[in-house]
Parts: structure tokens; C-alpha cells; sequence
């Protein structure tokens, strides 16, 4: 009997443990002060009444035996890859139905997609990262490349040619920094890939949140990456959907690698490891690519980027540096005076009762910022920006 | 680019398709018979009222804002944990809810738990078996040992002493067999893997069809397999979710391997490589703990089971030896006359327009029997089983 191996090459994570402590030994000593709490990476509004309305639906559907559902085919149903492929096709993306997998979310994708891949690889993230990239590809026992980023590339880091690289996580717009590619720049990352024969995994998570035309919402709507791209997409952020779970990935026809189809390879994964997505879950996804549901996922996220103006007037105000914001319901802050991450946390947290997420729990390269969450409520958002800069005022 | 290289391992299944194929075939030249579907391991009972009114309560939950869920723990809810570990409670086994891990059904498990062991170990699969334990340790890259079962043993292989091996899959009640193992057979299994060192992944996907009373529900009624066992649990057979998705896996405290608590690694895998169960599924789930849910799935079942009384009985009229029916949703019967499992496929078919499933289609050893299932509408199980009668009376 021997174990997974790679376990033991994680690295414990004390990270957000240690914030979660710093956080309930401020709220221990001060009962009374209230917490802003803006480091939580999760949604606060509910599911629009289209999803709810597309759920009570397939709940109902599963009430009697005419419309009840048993077995569904793993990879996804027809009606909602299909609804999908029309809601790219309105970007100019042309899909077929079968080049779409439903999921259970990003979250789940990113460690499954492994299944498709070799230990014996190097995979390249670029840094600051959602820790799951890399705690996934050292459970899958593969190599990792470290592509750190800064201040000056805009914490946008370019493909780096005498780097080799097997797999390649990008997550544009990204979390943690809310920066986001143009399309030039993810065109020049799909052309690296291509030509070194690797995989782009993009998480496609925050794409709802872009508002700047030249930043594309799919990979897909770059010329090329059709051969060297997997797209990992979510309604958990688009939707609401972070306890609710239903995402879809994009396994394009075209992406050949030793000659073999990574979309057939992922069906036989998915066939043989998985019993499929929820019906009443589908059904749920699907109201949001209907007329409705577009129009009100849209107004749920109208609130978190009306957060986000609200911080990024206060950020100006006080002089700081920052990325996201625009097309990313995160933003990434230098800490004023060369203070370090911990130090940023501790003063937000005992001056203004602010919880941030300190940049160095996203990698090395992090350390001197700070991440805000948009995920708030509007008062919520206002009240604490305007401490912040209250705050800043003072230092 | 290096990919999974034990894809290339696994063989192309034609069974199904060439079930399908000939079904087809038959159906497309007589269009205007009725076929009976016996094939087909679905359930056909729609959800039960008291789960429909779980699932209400789920979608509710998530359309206001003072009742909304966005991301759970990743391992399952308190309120679905704690209702699990009080329904083992009533059967005398002590679970702690931390040992209860909800997931999306056991099919998803047997393709997940993988990620815990290294590939370098050999598995033991008990044949007939249900194909995705040797197709998921093929793509393991794990090494299997088949351990044949036959009419001699009722189709209960008994563990063999010299045969090494470090994963079991046992299946009790079995598909395809619906042979279920006694509390005296189960124990000499607990006592084969803990000598051995081995790991059980026991799949108790058909408890809720146990009508004899030695025939144990969980594995953990025998003394000692809480030190050697994994218990994959669904509620797709239990309770009709086999659309909707919901089921839980038990990895108890006590079992330590390498020095190592697998639970604490597995809960790591899921904290890492997921992000939970949908919680609209979970308050589903949970009322399938409830009284009036545990009564209305037992009324489900008895469905199933009246089914199973039919076949057993014209099985019984026509002599010809079987297993299961009696704790499972499955008969598995020998072919008369020394007829091949395709052989009698396709005198069923053509003859009866009775479907089943030809046994050699999970493993060498079911060759000479086919499967017939007991989920499908009452009508349709007496019509078919008078017609298989008269059909035997004539050979």
C-alpha cells in the first residue's frame, strides 16, 4: 500500500489560517466594533429570479414521473450546451454543443483537468496565483515554473521565450490582481504555446466583470488559441453561483497534442470517473443565458463594480497604486511607505476595522500589496472606503 | 506535452454500443413491437415529497439574501453530516460527522478516490464487476488483479491468501450479480485487508434493497472496518437521485496507513481540488434522513422489490438458477441450456422483445448469464417476466 506521494510536497498553508486568527483575536478583544470585511473572494447576492425560476423548475421536473430525469449524459446536456454555444456565438466564438463540458465550477475543473496530463510535465504559473494552480499540479506530481510579476508589467506578466513549459495556468481577469490581458497580449501567450506545443488552462472565471472592449471574455476569441487552449469557466462569479455549483469547460475539437483529441480523451475521463451535473443544477444554468437571466446577472454584478468605482475614487484620492477594479471584482494595491502585506493587514484591521487579504499569501512577488474584495455590500463597500482614506490621510 | 499515458491502457468498450446496436437493429425493422427495457440499472420513481420539499427549501434559501449560500465547506454541511451520522447511529455504528464526506454520488467517488493512492500498487477487483473500477485504476496507472467469481460461490469470492493485493473494490450488494455478502463473509474480508495492510473501497450503493437481516447495510457493522475500509454511498438506488446527484463516502478516523489518517489526506484532496457540493443538493439530501423521507424512499423501493418478487418467482417456475433479487435491484441468471450471454441476448430480444444485460459484458466469468433489472414500472415487470416464462416453456 503506498499513498499519493505528492502529498507531501505541499506546502502546509497557514496563510488565510493565520488571517482568520489575526481577524478573531481583533474581534475577541473589541466585541463591540464592527468588521468591513473585504477579503472575502464570495458572492452576497442571491440568484436572480431567472436561475431561481429555471431551478424550481427542474425541481419540479423531478417530482413526477413523466418529466423525471435518471442518468444524464456525464458531459453535459443538450439544452444547456446549446444554450452556451449560442451565448458565445453572440461574441463571435463559433462552438459546437460537444466542445462544451458542464461542471460542477472552475474550482472543481482545475483539479480534475490534471486526469488528461502526464505527471512527467512543467507547468507555468504565473505569480501572484490562486493557490489551487499550484497545490493541483504538485498533488498531480508535475514540475513547476514560477513566472513572477510586478509593478512594472502591471502584474500582466508576457510568455518569456527560452522558458519551456508543458501547461500554462492564466486566469485573465485574474485573481488576485483584477489586471486583465488585451487581447494582444493574450495573443502573444497562444502564439509562445503553440509554438512550444504546450497547453493553456485559462480560468475564465471573472470574465463577467470586464468592461474594457479590448479585453476579450473568452480565450477563444483569439485566432489560434482553438489549438492550444482549454477555457475553465464558472457561474459561480457570473451567476452567484459559489454554493449553488454549475460551471462548463471548453475543450476545443481542434486542440491535438502526440495526436491524439484532448475533447475525446476528456470524454472518456468524464464517461468513466463522473456520473454527470445535477439536472435541477442545469436547469438553473441555464435560465442565465436566457434573455432574463443575462439581463439579471448583469444587475447583480452592476453592484460590485458600483463597489468598485466607490474604492477606486477613495484609492485615487489617497495616491495609491493599485490594478483591477475595471474589468475584476478585486483589486490589487501597493501598501503605501514600503510597508509589507502583514503590516498593511494589521493596520487596516486595528485603525479602521478593515479586513483586506495580504498580497503574499498569493506568492513571493505579492508582498507589499494587499487585495480587496468587491464582493460587498454597497454600504458596506462605501462605509469602508471612506475609513480607508481617512486612514490614509493620517499616515 | 506529456499526456495520462494509461488512456492508451484502457479498452474501447464496445459492450454498450453493441447492445444498443442490436436493439436498434430490432427496433428499426419492428417498429410496432413493444421492447421491455430490463436492461437499463435507472431508476424510474420519480423524487419522493419529501426530498422535492428539501430541494424547495434548498432553491428558496438561495433567492434572498438573508438566507443565501454562497461557498460551503468543501467536505459537506454540518446539518447534512450530522443527519447521516444519525441514521448509522440507528443501525449501531458510531460515526463522527467529520468522517462523512458529502459528495455528488458514488460514481464520481470510485473516479476521485484514486487521487489518495500511488499508482505503483495493485488493485483487486472481484469480477463480475462494474466496469469503472477497472477502468479508473487502469487510468491510476495501477496494476489489477481479477479474482473470478462463479455458480460454486453463489458469486461471493471469498478473499484468496496468497493473493496480494493493496486496494479491494468490494460491491455488496452486487451489480451485476445482486449476490450480497453475510456479516460472517464481509468479516473475513476485513480480516484479509487488515493483515495485508490493504485499503477496502466498499461500494454500498444497493444497501437500501438488504432485506435479510445477516446481510450487513455498512461495512462498518464489522468489528475492525474502521482500520482497513473506504465506504463509497449513494443516494441514486436510495432515494432516485441518479439525475440529481447526491451521496456520501466514509473515511473513518481510525484508518492509518503509512503512518498517515487517509481522511485527513482526503480531506485535503477535497479542500484543495473542489468546492463542494451544490447546497440546494444537500437539503435535498438531507430529508432523505427525515421520517416521512426515509418512508416515503422505503415505498420507492418496494416498488423495485415487487418487481424483483415477479422475476424471482417466473424464475423459480422455470428452474433456472440465479442470485440476487432478494437484497439487490439485480437477478443475474444462468443462461439454460449452456447458451452464451449474447446468444441469449438475442433470443430474448427476438423472441420476447425482453432487453437484459448479456453478463459478459462485466468480466469473462459472466459469460453464460445475463442481468436483469428490477427498475422499471411494475406493468412492465409482470408482462415481461409472463413472457419470459412462456418464452423458456418452449426451448
Amino acid at each position: 500500500m503506498k499513498l499519493n506521494p505528492y502529498f507531501a510536497d505541499l506546502d502546509e498553508s497557514y496563510f488565510f489560517s493565520e488571517m482568520r486568527a489575526r481577524t478573531d483575536a481583533y474581534a475577541a478583544m473589541h466585541p463591540d466594533e464592527h468588521l468591513y470585511r473585504m477579503g472575502i473572494g464570495d458572492v452576497t447576492q442571491p440568484l436572480c429570479p431567472a436561475v431561481i425560476q429555471g431551478l424550481m423548475r427542474g425541481v419540479r421536473d423531478q417530482s413526477t414521473m413523466e418529466t423525471f430525469h435518471g442518468y444524464l449524459f456525464e458531459c453535459g446536456t443538450d439544452f444547456l450546451r446549446s444554450a452556451i454555444a449560442e451565448h458565445y456565438a453572440t461574441r463571435g466564438v463559433t462552438l459546437f454543443p460537444e466542445e462544451i463540458f458542464i461542471t460542477s465550477g472552475a474550482g472543481d475543473e482545475i483539479g480534475a483537468l490534471g486526469d488528461l496530463f502526464s505527471s512527467d510535465n512543467t507547468v507555468l504559473v504565473t505569480e501572484p496565483a490562486y493557490p489551487a494552480y499550484v497545490d493541483t499540479s504538485i498533488m498531480g506530481g508535475r514540475r513547476i515554473v514560477h513566472l513572477p510579476s510586478g509593478k512594472a508589467d502591471g502584474f500582466l506578466p508576457m510568455p518569456v521565450p527560452d522558458l519551456k513549459a508543458d501547461l500554462i495556468f492564466l486566469c485573465s481577469p485574474n485573481n488576485p490582481t483584477g489586471a486583465a490581458y488585451t487581447k494582444a497580449q493574450l495573443k502573444e501567450w497562444v502564439d509562445y504555446a503553440n509554438t512550444q506545443e504546450a497547453v493553456i488552462l485559462f480560468d475564465a472565471a471573472y470574465e463577467a466583470f470586464i468592461t474594457d472592449s479590448d479585453v476579450p471574455h473568452s480565450i477563444f476569441e483569439i485566432d489560434g488559441a482553438e489549438r492550444c487552449a482549454i477555457e475553465i469557466c464558472s457561474l459561480s462569479k457570473t451567476a452567484g453561483f459559489t454554493g449553488t455549483r454549475c460551471g462548463y469547460t471548453i475543450v476545443p475539437n481542434a486542440l491535438i497534442r502526440n495526436g491524439q483529441s484532448l475533447r475525446a480523451l476528456w470524454v472518456r475521463s468524464r464517461t468513466t470517473k463522473t456520473n454527470g451535473i445535477s439536472y435541477i443544477l442545469q436547469r438553473g444554468a441555464e435560465a442565465v443565458f436566457t434573455p432574463a437571466g443575462q439581463a439579471q446577472t448583469k444587475a447583480s454584478i452592476a453592484v460590485y463594480q458600483e463597489n468598485a468605482r466607490i474604492w477606486m475614487d477613495a484609492l485615487d484620492r489617497a495616491g495609491l497604486w493599485y490594478t483591477g477594479g475595471r474589468n475584476a471584482p478585486y483589486i490589487w494595491v501597493a501598501c503605501p511607505n514600503g510597508r509589507s502585506s502583514w503590516a498593511m493587514f494589521d493596520l487596516l484591521l486595528t485603525k479602521a476595522q478593515i479586513i483586506v487579504t495580504p498580497g503574499v499569501g498569493f506568492g513571493a512577488c505579492g508582498e507589499g500589496f494587499f487585495r480587496i474584495s468587491m464582493f460587498s455590500e454597497p454600504s458596506e463597500a462605501s462605509a469602508a472606503a471612506e475609513r480607508f482614506l481617512s486612514l490614509m490621510q493620517t499616515l
